[in-house]
């Protein structure tokens, strides 16, 4: 099936404990995309860059087989730029600066032949914004849909107003306590399910991950990684992976979406091991593939446990 | 085989949102022993219990068939006791009183029929006094250890001398980053295994918990529920199953380990579903297993699992 990623392409400026990197390609839609070619033969970008954005990384994103026609370059402005600064224990980070630079103004306007996509990704962006895209395509097979604190707190009612036509909604766990007023995970999955995705994905970092869809509770492992490099990009590209995935398979069964999330899981463990998206660019599919397997090793109860009546 | 537990018979009173429990039944070996008797055939307890502990309290244990020869009641002083109340969210509690009384002074003295135990389990204790059962134990197969951030602050080199002879550590995460100096998991656990214990399981509260044992490294979900009530004494349960499975399979390799940890997490998911040990008391054995297998279905990822290159 088809994938249509909607999101940012930017300049990220990251320091970790580990080192520091300046102004290199990051944005979401950017890690949505590099993430999702591993899986899907079709992978759609849409997104605005501004006149300092350099070809060698437009050139970076066509070589890896992404469609760049829904990409926009708006010559009246600077690319949307983030810096941020991880703490030693990097499940903590300040924002240092955030300029929005041509997307401030940014509205989708979707290439014809984007029309048509299958599954659309909606990274994080004004809800506003996600909605104008889902107007645009003909009728999706799955809306997947990423948010965080900060739309959940100033634009509420755009967000519900999206999220009634999100199918998968791929949230952190602060974000799904945000969202549903509700510290109980089990208890936020119901209600956020209730507000339209079927389909809830709770990611919890260095916990790993929650998948709700449709009577399944699935809970997966995250990697245990010992090097930690850079967190940034991870949450996008696990969407990019689990939205791939099910791209590649053409099924959006419960089944298929364990599926997902075990491959969402598996790419974003590699993401954190280098600053920004280096990992995605370069990492050989066998690569993923032992690290896919590395998952069952980790989350497998032997067979057979005996039980008390035994 | 035959498993040992020192620690705690105590009073508690709980505070949770969903109601209060004054004085009730609680205290580490309590817990420990409750869950052990669901595997194990002989569980002993070596605990003090001052004069106002009534004997109903002791015929309850009694009556689970736990060996009680090493229980002693101090008759100059009151049982130990504590209080705390838990937050809506059940991740934060504070302590409202703490009244050392008998378990001041205890000096654990094992009834000789106690020295031949091939499992020893180590509830939260003075280290020194965890020391001093060891030194009272002919030769065990396993030793089983609990501690908390209070020994971790104040008494680091005892800690560290009764940790060499350690076979198990079991520990919340917060506990395994401060006893290691070290916030990233996985090291952590290779810092904390070189201190003595070759396996190492840190628990996670709501995400699980991670088993370290040889060359495994294995990750273990949690139930996902709704409702819990009250968390106290779910450390408590989870290694009385944990060290219960091994009794009864008279193994410790890895893979038994793996099962003893699911049966650990199964039995603690039921004790925060009601307050105290209630839930042990009186759990049927076809509940814990029906529980066992929900983590088999929560936990498996599909089987052939379609890879890049098929």
């Amino acid at each position: 099936m088809s994938l249509l990623a909607v999101g940012t392409v930017a300049f990220d400026t990251i320091e970790t404990p580990f080192g520091r990197a300046e102004r290199i390609l990051g944005g979401s839609a950017t890690y949505i995309t590099l993430a999702a070619r591993f899986f899907a033969d079709t992978v759609r970008l849409n997104a605005v860059v501004g006149s300092d954005f350099p070809e060698a990384h437009v050139d970076l994103l066509r070589a890896r087989g992404i469609d760049l026609n829904g990409l926009v370059r708006d010559g009246d402005g600077e690319t949307f730029f983030w810096a941020g600064r991880y703490h030693y224990d990097l499940n903590q980070r300040d924002t240092l600066a955030t300029h929005l630079n041509v997307l401030a103004t940014f509205e989708p306007d979707l290439p014809a032949s984007y029309r048509d996509s299958r599954i659309v990704c909606l990274g994080n962006l004004d809800p506003t914004v996600q909605m104008q895209v889902l107007d645009q395509v003909d009728a999706p097979e799955l809306v997947v849909l990423d948010t965080m604190n900060y739309w959940i707190e100033n634009t509420p009612d755009a967000l519900r107003t999206v999220l009634e036509r999100v199918d998968v909604l791929i949230i952190n766990d602060a974000e799904a306590r945000e969202l549903s007023g509700e510290p109980n995970l089990v208890r936020a999955a119901r209600l956020i399910r209730d507000m339209g995705p079927d389909t809830l994905v709770i990611k919890k970092g260095e916990h790993g991950a929650l998948l709700f869809a449709g009577e399944t509770v699935f809970s997966a492992p995250a990697y245990p990684l010992e090097d930690i490099h850079d967190p940034t990009g991870a949450g996008d590209t696990f969407l990019g992976g689990f939205a791939g995935h099910l791209a590649r398979t053409g099924t959006t069964d419960p089944e298929a979406m364990k599926e997902a999330v075990v491959m969402g899981s598996a790419l974003a463990s590699f993401v954190v091991e280098a600053f920004g998206p280096e990992q995605l660019l370069h990492l050989p599919a066998e690569a993923l593939e032992q690290r896919v397997r590395a998952f069952y090793q980790l989350s497998a109860i032997p067979e057979g446990l005996a039980l008390l009546s035994e």
